[in-house]
């Protein structure tokens, strides 16, 4: 399956979520994540996440059967490398 | 057509583009809309927002298929009564 993070989190704990990100999917966007995953690293990302965030933190998890979509990118394409972990 | 809409913009322009995706899309979380839109209504979006962002502001359309999704939400559901417009 293909996934789509999108992370809401306060300030402090952006860096802890992001490094954690970083080891699962590839950055698209600010605090949006992308990648294929299994079943098994979808239960484990949603597991550690809901270790990291506090508080009013939200965190969206898009599950799509495939990567099915186009991207529409408007203004700057902040990762146009596409660091790919 | 369904569409997952997230913006990363400078704070100056953030109530004008959360304003304008809200007469289009729903609001799901800080800066994640959502939404059934036709080829048209796209189109507008996409050529509205270029005009409202600036600098390195950037802005995320996904395009989907159809709502085809399962969505994981961990943490605040930042809208849980589902503001439709």
């Amino acid at each position: 399956m293909y996934v789509i993070v999108v992370y809401d989190v306060d300030v402090k704990r952006v860096t802890k979520v992001h490094r954690f990100l970083r080891t699962h999917l590839h950055w698209r966007q600010n605090s949006v994540f992308e990648g294929e995953v299994t079943r098994a690293q979808l239960y484990e990302i949603k597991r550690t996440l809901e270790g990291l965030i506090d508080g009013g933190d939200s965190v969206l998890i898009y599950e799509l059967p495939r990567e099915n979509f186009n991207l529409h990118i408007i203004g700057a394409d902040k990762n146009p490398a596409g660091e790919i972990i």
